[in-house]
């Protein structure tokens, strides 16, 4: 039996998709190319979009659904998905029902399931479970949507569709309507949009704006530059309040450098391609009687929407009038039967049941090589989002303080970026194990060298620093303490 | 994409079994043919009747199973059913587990899940909800139980076990006990055994009688004889309280004439075929403690029931003694094991699988075709079922004012049945959008040409009329609206 | 139809596995020699133990998986299990979704299922529900966890560790840590290290120790000598509090005779083969809140643990240190995959898939064959336990009074096992229907020859048989009664 348990060294070679950006852009078109040959189109013209079970290529394998949420599509569709290829299923559909009800940890649940299945779909209240998953699970493990983290799954399927309406990936304009803050699935697709170059008009119910970890990283790490104010008046003359606009070749890994942009005027009254609508995530908020833009037939006569496909990620709860359904633009439900050969392509190449594999693939969208502050808990700073996997009780022996620390403007300045739930941390003290001072210097975990890197141990607040028995670097370099402990003794 | 999202005209190609009555006699008996040929009969003779996995048939076909309400044999029969035709399941068990908990239509999901499968058992609280997915389907939908409304296929399952155990359906005399109020099973079953000219003998708990719509359709659509009274004295001589005669070929399109028919007295002292019990169905009702009566052995000792096959659809909670088990007469756990090949032969037939398939027949039970009155919500009449799917929250923009019109005694009167809960409404008013007037003349829907029929709306009251701005004919008659007007001018 | 619905009767030739007693211990060789045809042992030094489809042996056969209680490991690994033999199956993991929520019994229930599926493996919440379970089965059953009473498969799953760990299964030395009492799987646990001459060293939680009538069995039954008090100070010198030592050849068919036995004292001092923890069963106990033992690397210190395998069945809740799982002694991760090969192994064997079949070996562990003493309720003595099935209210028509008599220390005295959850009652007084006494003498069942046993009937308390109308055999003998009698009249 393998003595080396340690999550990170455990499984080199498994390959899991917890964000989007666990896939490269040739990643994503490979899985499309597959996808597209697992599509059945019907000739029938009153439903032209169905799968037939074209393979049993799947059929030694088994697919584990370890669902901790409520869900029906997403579920049944990675089933049906896994089913069509000829392979089988399991299901735990109900945390009420499983050994989660017994106080059992993620952690150890996914080592136990790996024994019975190839490939594992997880979907979690916590953001960043599904990351905390993966690294304990010796089989691929694909996020089915964790918290308000990502929903990469669901982003494959909103691209190809994207991609069969308009021919292209690139240089799309896409209006993105509702709840930004606490939908995992605009996180995923906004970070892809903004990877094949989009542009991106956040249309946010009142306080449901993208979040500050999401927004930034769009501008940071994804290079998108952000236009507010009045639209140039060469399109429909609309009011804009913002957009993001995306140079061509965004995620090179250089970094942010606002000045090399320039504003992409044409972006701004450019015809919308696509209104992406969500509903209001009432389960994540406190307050469930929000005000919510409805989108109907009415606000798509404008003639930017014109040709504008009207995309849901389904369930929808009203934010989308029913009465739309009938007409060219709406895409849901095709968008929805995308999610099987999509799901399929996805697991095929996995498991590398196609030729190809992902994991021959360099991993992960080739984002820059962040340094990784990896603590045990509970020494130092912890991640600041409430919701994170990290703050699960059940999880507290299963969990590091794990940060990546992420470059900011200028090559002096840094941030934390939490391993699980990717939300950054920007004033913190870091201290030195070695001389025992602490600094309120972020770039402190910069400027180190490797030896230097692993002695500093980072805490939220000064005082938790002095608590912890070190001395602000200042006051260390006076003879104060000393004073103190002599006038005492 | 189609689009053509009306419901109506979407799929006509599409068959779906809501009813019972959505199966001809002779599709019936094609059921019966391919089940047989599902059953193996095995030579052990303690435990007979048993399938075996006949065929790979279905192996690349998926059932999915959506219920919103609990069911053990009814999921698990089906399941069985698809996976020894060959094919596979997917399974949505738990209404707090699925989308529906985040506030999604049936009608939404039905139209997502069709992407996921190829044919789809659903059950559901409200009547009629079933009907209404149908319409939304492009893939065969079965009705697994909707509310009080109906269970076509346990009622298949029951007319097999009938015809093993009396070599033919044509003219049986069946005693029905219990709830035949809330009993779903209990009304698909009596359509189905007037329409093979059964004798049907009521033995109602207290308040628990057939609904008046079931009752007065067995009576005019299935042109029942309801005989009350004392019986003839020829058979065990016990008093009777009611027994519905239906005459041997019942089931013409003609309708209801009571004066063409006899009293079969013969019927009154036959011996019993059968006995169906059925439980309580406390969840369909608020006083949960009612006295129910209670069928034993010393109850089956009477002479009259000496032959009797003991039925029931189970689950049984006390109603039906246990000790009665080991009685020859005991059928129900027979009744039970046929689900499997009776559920294998629908599937197979409604997906085209055996040679000859369900859609090439022409459709339902050769029943009156009714005009249609179709209205959008939220004009007009509505059911007066408060248990239809119409009511439901969830479904207010899917759901449509949908009544068949109905003709009664005299070929000048009619009524209101509900297109989707079956329910009838005898007194509403019929207005004329053109003159603006209205009436308490529903035989208004019978005269009306197909011009003047779509011109014509219904309100429940004269109140909701003249609220909607419409005046009585009769007063739009007299001068008394201008005098009013005059006088307040 | 069947008309003999008698459980005892119906289905001579289906096996059952509800105790771990049920097989023999030839068979459980035979298990295990399957489960390894089937393991399939990777290359990978990372993660060494999987198992791929290795067959299709049971294409045909469709298994139910019918819990009534939480659990994620034991249903997907017989789901996986079946998937991997090439089969398929049906779940109902939710009894809120299934007809118990009706309020059906488990006896119609497993009856209705029977015809759905090949085999059956079912969880329940009550002591010796999967016994009643098997006796009403046409199909065979597999004990899933009854209440507290035993899990037969997850033994099987713990004794193949044992074997490929210690290349033997005879004379091991255990230690079982934890909730002794609540922990069905340290109940078939401890009676399968007997039955392999193990040596035992409970360490239970305080107020958690085996269950009497476990502790009486181990020692009656499977001659396990107790040895308490200090180690003999070959091995570590701890203290020691108590520890079963079991003969080589535990389980002749003679009773127990400490007489006969020896103190191994080599069992105190040698070292320790196994640690076996187990969780906390919170939802057995009112008092959730209990002091409860920790197993850390400090505890696992002592050299008596240096060679241990530290075992766990699953999920643990705190009690094992998550710090320890890098230890080259923690193998819990390794026993749960071992959970598909062996249940594949024992399915295979059930349904005589594999060349052999368990239904050919003599059936059972070679216990000895005690009388059965047999009522219908509500007459006489019932079990004891209060979580036994016979006390469930839904089972009260299905259950009866059985109880084996099974003799202890002298040939002249006896108590009662129940047949269902194998409690033991010791005091209980013996009436005779021929001659309507009673008197408080066990030892009359075991006197008795076959006619005069059927005359017997059992009740808990001599205040009970006189309510029954019963008289002392003492008072009988006495004219007292009569003189009251007449002092009255």
């Amino acid at each position: 039996m393998s003595t080396k348990n340690t999550p990170a060294t455990r499984h080199p070679a498994t390959r899991h998709i917890v964000s989007i950006n666990d896939l490269t852009d040739r990643e994503i078109e490979t899985v499309f190319d597959v996808a597209q040959s697992f599509l059945r189109e019907l000739p029938d013209s009153h439903f032209p979009y169905r799968i037939g079970r074209s393979t049993k290529i799947a059929s030694d394998c088994i697919l584990a659904s370890l669902f901790y949420e409520p869900s029906t599509r997403t579920r049944l569709s990675f089933e049906s998905a896994m089913l069509r290829l000829g392979g089988e299923t399991i299901t735990s559909a109900d945390p009420a029902t499983s050994s989660a009800a017994k106080g059992e940890s993620l952690a150890d649940s996914v080592r136990v399931i790996a024994n019975y299945a190839d490939i594992m779909v997880i979907r979690h209240p916590r953001d960043g479970a599904v990351r905390l998953a993966a690294e304990y699970s010796p089989i691929p493990v694909i996020n089915g949507g964790d918290g308000s983290h990502e929903h990469p799954t669901q982003t494959l399927c909103d691209l190809f569709l994207l991609k069969k309406k308009n021919k292209r990936l690139k240089n799309l304009k896409v209006a993105i309507s509702g709840d930004l803050r606490g939908s995992r699935t605009i996180h995923s697709f906004v970070y892809a949009l903004a990877r094949f170059g989009a542009t991106i008009m956040p249309m946010a119910a009142k306080g449901m704006e993208l979040p500050p970890h999401v927004d930034q990283r769009l501008r940071e790490e994804f290079r998108c530059q952000m236009v507010s104010g009045k639209a140039d008046g060469k399109g429909d003359g609309d009011a804009i309040d913002a957009l993001y606009v995306t140079p061509e070749e965004p995620h090179q890994q250089s970094l942010f450098a606002a000045s090399e942009l320039e504003t992409n005027a044409d972006a701004v009254g450019k015809k919308v391609d696509a209104v992406y609508v969500t509903r209001f995530q009432k389960e994540r908020w406190a307050d469930k009687e929000q005000s919510y833009p409805k989108i109907d037939r009415k606000f798509l006569s404008e003639p930017k929407y014109s040709d504008a496909s009207v995309m849901h990620p389904l369930p929808r709860v009203g934010e989308l009038d029913a009465a739309f359904d009938v007409d060219r633009r709406a895409v849901y439900f095709e968008q929805a039967a995308y999610g099987v050969p999509v799901r399929m392509a996805l697991i095929a190449l996995l498991l590398g049941l196609k030729g190809k594999s992902l994991h021959k693939f360099t991993g992960g969208f080739e984002r820059p090589k962040y340094p990784l502050y990896d603590q045990p808990r509970p020494i130092g700073i912890r991640c600041a989002n409430k919701n994170c996997i990290v703050h699960d009780p059940m999880e507290t022996q299963y969990v590091r303080n794990k940060f990546y620390v992420v470059k900011t403007q200028s090559e002096a300045e840094c941030k934390l970026r939490c391993a699980y739930c990717e939300c950054d941390i920007e004033d913190f003290v870091v201290a030195s194990r070695k001389n025992k001072w602490f600094a309120a210097d972020p770039a402190a975990l910069v400027r180190a060298d490797d030896q230097h890197f692993k002695d500093l141990i980072v805490f939220a607040k000064a005082a938790e620093a002095a608590e912890a028995g070190f001395h602000s670097r200042r006051a260390a370099a006076e003879p104060k303490p000393a004073r103190r402990a002599t006038s005492k003794g």
